[in-house]
């Protein structure tokens, strides 16, 4: 008996989208402070989706991007004017895609998988970086945090995508660039592939997620090789 | 009528006891990585929390704190030995006082107050660190988010307080030196002092602490304000 997939989800920001550019435009605003500032305002960015979360203070994701982007240039002593956030704001609305991505989504459809994206993101916010990217008609779900006012590593959100496709956690494989994503999505019960591009250490919380690998185009070996193997395999290898 | 303050309300660590200690340790054992280090210790320690209270994976600060010191050498490509680990974290055991703090403590005892603290730390670390810094004597209750099995900023944590003086939350004035966590605390409801020692910049998180200084003795000042001021002008002032 092989394990059912029914559907890959996939972290939208540096796990489709190559959030890269920001930083490249951060550096030509603020010459020598580009990768300081790009830090700090993605941090930031986390840090205030998890204490809104805790606290129960939903703010949708663009407006505490656009927050933790003010809170990281005063905390650098960098004056950033109108037009230089407006313009490092909208640079999310120009995102790439990484170079492998869009074979790798073509090779997962064509095995006749169910693609969603499960994001914090909003559902305007990604659809124009799907459209940016290049990605249109590649997914037929997207599964914004905004849906239950909360982030992850909140269960609600990764529970969207268990009842987009009425299924069970470890029936979604889950692909996220994010290690502490990766690592909570395996407590919540997702198959996880943890797609490590920068070669960063592994969070110490305990779990690992299912499988690493360098590349989006590595999720499709993964998948080929979990629609092979026993169920019971898999269940032994986890324990 | 005057507002009436059941309480006053401690966050432990960088607010009654200085941590400062741990990164001149840190310092000695990494010479030109100490502050970077510590740093990245500190930031993954709260992450840690915060993941684990959101997917209600509890696990003791001691560990977490443990968890995030090994994450972060590993991240810095810095080798821990046991030795090193071992004297990093049993610095936590030896912390002293700010060199304010044992007088404004006694002057808020002096004006009738019962004292707490409401800290992440396990009560043996903080009971460890309360000698240690000459602070004993001073506290009525140590709340451990221990015994909610979840951290700051779940509202959980800021209850035992509550809880414990069977009071409203405006009637507890809340003091920390972490600007996230005075902000929380003002969402929660409590009379909130922000000790902004290091002159960090506010938030972006659309509320301020209800009142700021430099050091804890001006928490001593703001009480004895606070207790003067007539309540209506006190939701004047706030709406």
């Amino acid at each position: 008996m092989t394990q059912t997939i029914q559907a890959v989800a996939f972290d939208a920001y540096g796990t489709l989208f190559d959030v890269h550019s920001v930083a490249t435009l951060a550096e030509q605003l603020f010459p020598g402070r580009g990768a300081e500032l790009s830090k700090t305002w993605r941090q930031k960015q986390l840090e205030y989706s998890w204490l809104r979360t805790m606290s129960a203070r939903y703010k949708p994701f663009g407006e505490i991007t656009r927050d933790a982007l003010r809170y990281s240039a005063r905390a650098l002593g960098v004056v950033l004017d109108v037009a230089a956030e407006d313009r490092l704001m909208s640079q999310y609305a120009s995102l790439s895609a990484f170079p492998e991505n869009l074979g790798a989504l073509r090779a997962l459809r064509e095995a006749g998988l169910p693609l969603a994206i499960l994001t914090n993101g909003t559902p305007e916010m990604v659809d124009i970086s799907v459209k940016s990217a290049g990605m249109q008609g590649f997914f037929d779900r997207v599964l914004s945090a905004e849906s239950v006012r909360c982030y992850k590593t909140q269960p609600e959100v990764y529970s969207l995508a268990t009842a987009a496709y009425a299924c069970r956690p470890d029936e979604i494989v889950f692909v996220s660039s994010n290690a502490w994503d990766a690592v909570a999505a395996t407590w919540f019960g997702f198959d996880t592939f943890w797609v490590n591009r920068s070669g960063a250490p592994a969070e110490e919380l305990d779990t690992a997620p299912c499988a690493t690998g360098h590349l989006l185009s590595d999720v499709v070996d993964y998948v080929r090789t979990r629609r092979e193997r026993p169920r019971g395999e898999r269940a032994r290898r986890r324990s």
